[in-house]
């Protein structure tokens, strides 16, 4: 049994935490000025709370389930402390980030094992994989044993994990921001009606799959803005257009930097293409 | 029985010309300089071929179905006649564009109809629409009757049909090229074969779908440059983000760079992949 530390649990970490502990393992998290949501979440899950030094000095494994563009300041944080365990960072970053980070982590004296989450929040088996890559990804994928959460090593090189979940990413949200863009387009041009009607014709999903885009852009656009980042500048490194995805975290952004819109689901969807259109329709 | 103009049968305008042949109309088009490919289809469209003047003479109708970057100088040369009938645009160009050619054709003494055509080229009824949408919509909209090209009016605007086909566009061409997009930085990034397994998992539709992705873009990626432009020019002039389809003629326009790969498919898809990857993998 292994003493676990989450920075910082959200709905991801949150269920990634749960899994820990359901495979036995200690998952301690610092609850210091979180949410009454998130506080929720991690009483749900089991998870134990204690201060940030004490969680950094009793923890052999350290997890980052962050936001992206929060995950080089949280590695900040622990090396700061001189930390020596395991860090393992499984957040939405580019592979250049996941280095930045691994270099931050082994400087203030820990060992890095690079990490990507693949699916849902777990609460399932079969539906959510943790890759891993790097010298010591096997240890890491020895904990969540019989839990929701599948772990998988990552063949290839040692940011393989980041760059599947770059490149995984790069097509479910580059999608999703697509179809908004393209819906929002027909509106915009006054034939949404008739490119619905085409949907129903010859691309069944889209009507659904656009409505559905809209109510995860609008609960957790405000996170994807920095993966889409992340992903373009993945692009870039490669050689290949970013484009696609600079234009999904515009996207992203301009639903997001709106807030999220109440739950009625027909206002939810006008208000979202509202947000993603800056001209007058 | 009306006579009409075909200006310049591709694939597609060849399988439009003999849907209006087998509704019982008179199909010019003008063979001088085309390929032996255009000619073969022409002939078995049962297509008339004569000379580019008395094609505008004797037609009472023009169709320009051409490769989206064409549309202009096509109007131009037709309306350099003086010719006076209905001029039907059914080429996949913005609303801006679209504008144009109008402006061009009517300022030569012609009317114009808008026009957009979603679906493969018309073989078989119910898979191919037709969309046109102006003052003089329907009288176009009644020339294919009872063959496998169905023609619809677009409600909307004066340039409906064109907005329609952008939009629609938008998604399937604008996805392909990102999913090769996906597909060419898992393979740079050295994760290919774990991504692969992982679209396995939950992504069962992509991996033979961007081997499909590969093959249109090898095949008819050359025409579909000018068409992701027009599409970006769209969302521009809509006030959305540019980057999606900036990013697909740059896609496309790296496999035609390096022309159509020969038919193994095996081999087809790597080459396509390489040419997609501008660097060292």
């Amino acid at each position: 049994m292994t003493t676990v530390g989450l920075l910082h649990p959200g709905e991801m970490g949150a269920a990634v935490g749960g899994c820990l502990v359901s495979a036995g393992h200690t998952v301690l998290w610092d609850p210091s000025g979180r949410s009454r949501a998130t506080t929720g979440r991690a009483l749900a899950a089991e998870l134990s709370g204690t201060g940030f030094d004490s969680l950094v000095s009793e923890s052999e494994v350290i997890f980052s389930i962050c936001p992206p563009h929060a995950a080089l300041d949280v590695a900040r944080q622990v090396a700061e402390t001189g930390y020596s365990g395991l860090y393992v960072d499984a957040n939405a970053i580019s592979v250049a980030t996941a280095q930045r980070v691994a270099a931050v982590i082994t400087a203030g004296g820990a060992d890095y094992v690079d990490g990507g989450i693949i699916g849902p929040p777990p609460d399932a088996a079969g539906h959510t994989r943790l890759y891993l890559s790097g010298p010591r990804a096997k240890e890491v994928a020895a904990l969540p044993r019989r839990s929701a959460l599948e772990a998988r090593i990552a063949d290839g090189p040692a940011f393989a994990a980041s760059a599947v979940k770059m490149a995984y990413a790069a097509w479910t949200k580059g999608t999703s921001a697509l179809l908004l863009a393209c819906r929002t387009l027909a509106r915009a041009e006054g034939v949404e009606r008739v490119l619905l009607a085409e949907w129903g014709l010859s691309q069944r999903a889209l009507p659904e799959k656009s409505q559905q885009a809209a109510s995860a852009a609008a609960s957790k656009g405000w996170r994807w803005v920095a993966e889409m980042e992340e992903i373009a500048a993945s692009m870039t490194a490669a050689g290949l257009p970013a484009g696609f995805h600079e234009a999904a975290a515009e996207i992203y952004d301009r639903v997001s930097r709106n807030g999220t819109p109440p739950s009625d689901s027909a206002w939810n969807f006008d208000a979202v293409i509202a947000h993603i259109c800056s001209t007058p329709t």
